[in-house]
């Protein structure tokens, strides 16, 4: 979606105020540049404090108050936490997971697929949206919220799953043979025999169902979007906010919990928070990872950051700096809209320490300050810099399935798909200033790009493996992983030569694989004993002498491509040089610059050069941009030679 | 209570010997200089082995045994430990906590709001106060036994919360708005909306649980008292066994389970016990800690030791000297009794390595040695050294609401207030040899006092806010640690500057603080980014240099008085020389002497200053009190100028 | 039972082979020396899709091709995994354990006194021995695998728990007196009020009802051997596969959960599994361990090793070398028969990484070839190397009960009996070269050695202290660990002096001990403060001061032998010094030889002897025999005087 400007602003909530404050807030957001606000997502039991008696006091407060103060307004359909007498009614609406059932508190943990809820989602929903229609300055709905699937695991989800397998497999002898149930006899004689899935220990199985499982997801996204086309005009958007895999209170890597790739078909604009580590684990990889995966989901179409920290939660306060170099990485990896997570700090309950744009003493302070004059910058700047379009040659390939199989299968107790897998590899890419795209393992439309990274690709389906290998057959590159093309799509390892369907390609097999501790410094959880083929070069070996014999990472070309293959999960230091050395034989050139100086740049709708210049640390730098071009921040124009100085954390937006 | 001696003994339990050994046990007790023994507390199946059918034989064998070798007793209610009779009958018993229902075996887990408990209860108390009062050695009675609510969370508590909370809060609206319900959806519209509490996310909601949990140990001793005022003699007294918080196996700050403040009310005689570290672990801190709680539950009336350790548990086996270190280090404190946990070492069960005085084999060892010759002191000097006096001019303000607003909100993951918070600037006072009352946040009357501490009070309702303000304004000095003033009563984090209320009071104000990690060194959880006013003096600002424009911790002269903030927590080193520079300037004069030559003083019966100096190290050291005074335990005459001998671990009491 | 030849083979599943693969790998395993397979012991759902419906083709295909390839087969009863039907049928099937009731999908998770169960059981034994019987290559039946008792706490175990108390205590008076339940109200009133014994927090019942736990075992293989017999011809043998206790995938001590030696009665054969650490973590001392205690259980007996690992688990991937030196080890303690788990890498489920002799793409590897060379050297010496007879005059003593003791008791939280007190005393003998059997705690037969060592022995029953008090007087030597002689046989602490009844044996006696940590460095959880008598000679002091005047080992002279006592558990270098001292004292000649070369040897069925060197070092080492001898691996002549060579992680086999 084309959009005429960049938009700025928050989540609001009058709902959690100590009193309603509209008018002060909103004139406070004007003065800092802001332009929209995301609403109503969390508050089902204000809208419907008893069941079907409705109150949208607030709600009219807030659009009003928006339209009153020129603000757009995103409206969220409030489905993602529900009120108390809802669980009152329904005692089983609250998802039975692998961990039981919780009691009613937290948000997200209900069933899904429970008729009542359904039914209710749908009543509050349509309420909601014959209150909204008639406010021409909402611009949009987001679906839900951060939705996933809450491990559900209800007898109604484990009956829909059975029919979901006879869907699949047909009959029990098929799924025995595609899961190996005979190990352990745990093979079925009918499909009356089907256990909980919660017991079992076969990892293809429990994959299976978390694939099923996402798929709830994909399904009640799409239920939503159907009802809110029954009431949006054609201009107004419909988004979901996709969060990512979490380490404690920031992003890293893909959302276990959803597909993506097929849930983005509900939205007409992709939307996403970003929570990034701040003060001195602030490293621009988080940004730079969600950005470009977010923007992958349609590709290429610029995208929306309906969430991102303001002063919270508490271990990512940001230093002075860091919310602006935020903000402008976020629109450096194809974000239109920058919007907070929120603009007030709460007084009450768990996330009373992830603050807002304001402190919980309501008034204007340093963040406010910083957010002010980046809005500032940005309603200058958004001609230049909104529906920015970069390109990449170089992709990387995400597989929901490979983390699933990683995740439930035993072996890997420790290693985890996102952050031993994708990251490192992600990291070492971005770290060099590689423009990267994301892509999913259904994409065959490989040719494309130069290079194809497959991280941890630990299952891949026979087309994939065929479409890997014409693609590096036809010339294109591929860089993988250890443990990938281990295992087919049902997560069942392959009997034949490893790396399957790819010895040929990567000029290589192997069949012993073995721990890093106890066998080899600098290796994590694997390292796979590499016998080359002749012609296959060597790029690195085992320092341990009992594999002398063996090589660890290896370059090889096959038609007219080529293909390197990195055998360990190498420490950062280690793949950093593997990496060096390997992208230029890969056909990727270098940039000189490397972090902390991150540049990441694309086209603007003038068809200009855009180029951010991001200081990822807390100590000056300077950087000389080559070419003529200007500075936006601050207008100047740079000479042929001249340097631009970036202050900690300092960015600079270069036009050319 | 004034007591006409010191009491010195231990808990005895005949029904746990392998054979009836009262005779030869008195005996040994009575050579050791003990005149008392507590009984009874913990043996209701043997009392009452079937439901209905009562035998008391080792009561009557204990209290003529008792009466026949001259040692008064001390008799418990039995009701912390039922019958499994008792299980069997009411299956509900047990308390449903937020872990479930647990099986039965141990003590202290069922629901004491269950009727069927407290009907037994009362039956079994009756029995014994009936066959109990005719012996005239029985000098006291003991409610039960460290009393807490054992997180009781059945239907029945829950139903009683409700009625405490439209009690307290009459509309669902107006509880919605104290608890920020409207967050995340959580907002009733009726009572009968009313959630199970264990799945909140709403700290103030969970406080506030805990608060009425608090309430029904306060009810439950306060049944217990008015059973056995029906029986009891005027001179009988009637104590309860108070513990503290817990660290593994020994007592750190107060214990969060019990509003000792308020259950106090239920006893005539405070009583408590009191576990601490050993070897190079001993500190004297918990001891000093402990008893200025306790002597200050009763307005600084003296109380009783009803149990502290004597050979174990394992892990606090005492050096050499450590029993008698600790029993004066008690008495320095106000205790008028030193009773161990236990007599003889139990030989089965949980606590089978809680050794008592004597060792599993019955006879007098190292320890009864050690027993024997305090008791020969104790006996001796008893008239000087029973109903100490006390005085302190610095008071540390105690507030169990703002532990359960800090336990139960999120952000503090990690941070305990007793740990954190409470022991820290206990500790720092301590080793400087500064005497301390304990208060609690209801006292009103702080003028007693020239300096209040309030470390982590978190939670300040606004009479408490108004009276410190108050207090300084009129000439007292006040002192305040991180997170302070943040909430109202209901753990509400005010909408105001913060802290609340108080910046005038301190000169200064806040918006931003962040964890220390990743920040500051030194610096623990929290570090809030202090902005002083005109007039207020910094004492010590960050090392961050994003954060040079802050200050970390201040001084403001207020009215008549002063006021100090310290703004983060830092580590012991750091605290300790903050508040060595701080007390002078809050007139506080710092003794010469400071750990580990701890020194504690009080006044005596015949109104002679009676000073206790303790050698809280392995090393030896030595102590010049500076004026003639007589050294009591060996009876010397210390002339001025002249230097006591302190042995490793070793006392010396001087009168003056 | 004597054999004929050694076995060398492999576990076998058809069932979990992509496809029949039957006659390729039985070939392969010929050609690798193998003459045996073990079938069957996990897919009863292959034998029996469907409730009563059988389908015995793959166990057919098996049994025709071992025969046609010459393979002796090894049939498993397949109960130990229970098909999904089952559960199905009888949903309280799976054992309700101190966690709850697990769901289905793993193996031994059932309940073992289950009628159900049983029945079914039953059936399927029958069907498959039915099918069985008509093969004459099948030399014997493995009952079960791995028995244990799950943990089963079902109401109709814990009713049986009650007879069997009722029987062996005959009152609850009797009962509350051995357990000391009068502690903490937990005395019985009558038997209906036994409660639930999971809530227990008395360490004696706790340990009574393991002992129970374990009784189900031994009566559950008892019945299987039964059923069996009714089969079986005369000639075929009944083995189990017992396993060890656990340390993340290798051995370590004994097998908590079943009393080997009771249970071992339902086997004609010892058999048993054993895994252990590989890479720099190969220390022999495992295979050492549970070599020496599978042979004792038949009074010396030879055994079958069932499994041993091949490629796996992952983290024991083994180095070159590695297999060999294991296979050898495991000879040179008595086995008959090597077995590897198992042939191929199963391609799915939780042991998808324990990898087999093939890697998961069917073909030989280095594995394979390494196999290939022992089975080739096994086939070739069988005639020496059966059947080796060895013999001790050192026996280590094991005791269930103290296992139990040990684990139950809270005092001891962190110090496993296995790991902290048996293996490290194994351990220092083991490296010392000193031959060692391994006898149990009923063991009356002690004259039969010079020493008895006792590490850890808390549970000592009366007829065992009469023994080892007269085992000394009439001239053995004792050599006893901390905590030993504490407990009674219910683990009831002793009324009497420590160590109980042995006082004047070790001439010493104690009654003070506490933790390592924070009182002596090089001690872990427990010393004790050993106070001599005269005439004893302490061997080693403690260097804490205040422990001066207390010994911490010590050594005496009673009757016509000699008694050593170690009080602390001191760390592996101080233990293995002490061992060093005390040895030759006990009357233990000390081999020049030590750790990582490592001597064990016996006599073979043509009455020579056979020792074998064995090099647990990734570094070369010579070894001189001294006299004369054979290399058999080599054939080669060894002169007096001369040096055998061994290869990093080598063998030498040598016959004299």
């Amino acid at each position: 979606m084309k959009q005429k400007q960049l938009l700025f602003g928050t989540a609001y909530y009058d709902e959690y105020m100590p009193e309603s404050r509209i008018d002060q807030d909103f004139t406070l957001m004007r003065q800092a540049g802001m332009n929209v606000i995301r609403i109503a997502e969390s508050t089902w039991s204000t809208w419907e404090p008893e069941n079907g008696k409705f109150c949208f006091d607030s709600l009219h407060r807030m659009l009003e108050g928006a339209k009153r103060h020129g603000l757009s307004v995103i409206v969220g359909t409030p489905t993602y936490a529900i009120p108390s007498w809802l669980e009152k009614k329904y005692p089983d609406i609250l998802a039975e997971t692998h961990s039981g059932r919780p009691h009613y508190g937290g948000r997200q943990l209900m069933d899904i697929t429970h008729p009542g809820y359904l039914a209710h989602c749908e009543r509050i929903i349509r309420a909601l949206l014959r209150e909204v229609m008639p406010y021409d300055n909402v611009i949009g709905f987001q679906l839900d919220n951060e939705t996933k699937h809450y491990d559900t695991c209800s007898p109604r989800a484990q009956e829909k799953f059975r029919r979901y397998l006879e869907g699949k497999f047909g009959t029990v002898e098929a799924l025995n043979k595609a899961m190996g149930f005979a190990y352990w006899s745990n093979a079925l004689g009918s499909w009356d025999d089907l256990p909980d899935v919660r017991g079992t220990i076969n990892g293809s199985y429990a994959a299976e169902y978390e694939a099923f499982q996402r798929s709830l997801v994909t399904d009640f996204l799409a239920w939503q979007r159907a009802i809110v086309d029954e009431y949006r005009r054609p201009e107004q958007f419909v988004t979901h906010n996709f969060d990512f895999d979490w380490e404690p209170f920031h992003a890293v890597g893909m959302q276990p919990d959803v597909d993506q790739n097929k849930a983005v078909s509900a939205v007409t604009t992709v939307g996403c928070d970003i929570y990034y580590p701040t003060a001195n684990r602030f490293t621009g990889v988080e940004i730079g990872f969600c950005t470009d995966l977010a923007r992958g989901l349609k590709q290429g179409e610029n995208f929306l950051v309906l969430e991102t920290q303001a002063q919270g939660p508490l271990r990512s306060f940001p230093l002075p700096g860091q919310l602006r170099l935020a903000a402008f990485s976020l629109l450096s990896g194809g974000a239109n809209m920058v919007e907070y997570w929120h603009w007030h700090s709460i007084h009450n309950a768990i996330e009373c320490y992830w603050k807002g744009v304001l402190s919980h003493d309501l008034t204007p302070g340093k963040a406010y300050e910083e957010v002010a004059s980046i809005g500032r910058d940005m309603r200058r700047l958004s001609p230049k810099l909104v529906n920015l379009k970069r390109t990449s040659r170089v992709a990387l390939m995400l597989s929901n399935r490979s983390l699933s199989a990683i995740r439930h299968d035993a072996s890997f107790s420790g290693f985890a798909y996102n952050r031993d897998a994708v990251m490192p590899y992600y990291n070492a890419l971005f770290r060099l200033n590689i423009p990267c795209d994301i892509v999913w393992d259904d994409c065959r439309d490989l040719a494309r790009y130069d290079l194809l990274v497959v991280p941890g690709l630990y299952c891949a389906e026979d087309s994939l493996v065929e479409a890997l290998r014409k693609y590096v057959e036809n010339g294109g590159c591929l860089l993988a992983g250890p443990r990938s093309f281990f295992t087919d799509r049902n997560a069942s390892i392959r009997h034949e030569t490893q790396p399957y369907g790819m010895t040929e390609v990567f000029g290589l097999h192997y069949d012993q694989f073995c721990p890093g501790e106890g066998y080899e410094p600098g290796v994590g959880h694997f390292m796979e004993l590499l016998r080359l083929h002749p012609g296959t070069e060597s790029l690195r070996g085992y320092q341990n002498p009992a594999f002398s014999e063996y090589s660890a990472a290896a370059l090889h070309a096959f038609g007219r491509g080529k293909a390197a293959y990195i055998g360990a999960d190498f420490e950062e230091g280690i793949l950093a040089e593997l990496f060096r050395g390997i992208l230029p034989r890969l056909g990727v050139e270098l940039p000189g610059e490397t972090w902390p100086l991150i540049l990441r740049e694309g086209t603007n709708d003038e068809n200009r050069r855009i180029r951010y210049a991001l200081n990822c640390a807390g100590s000056a730098l300077s950087y000389t941009p080559g070419e003529s071009c200007t500075e936006l921040l601050t207008g100047k124009r740079i000479a042929p030679g001249e340097s631009v100085a970036l202050s900690p954390w300092g960015v600079a937006i270069l036009e050319y």
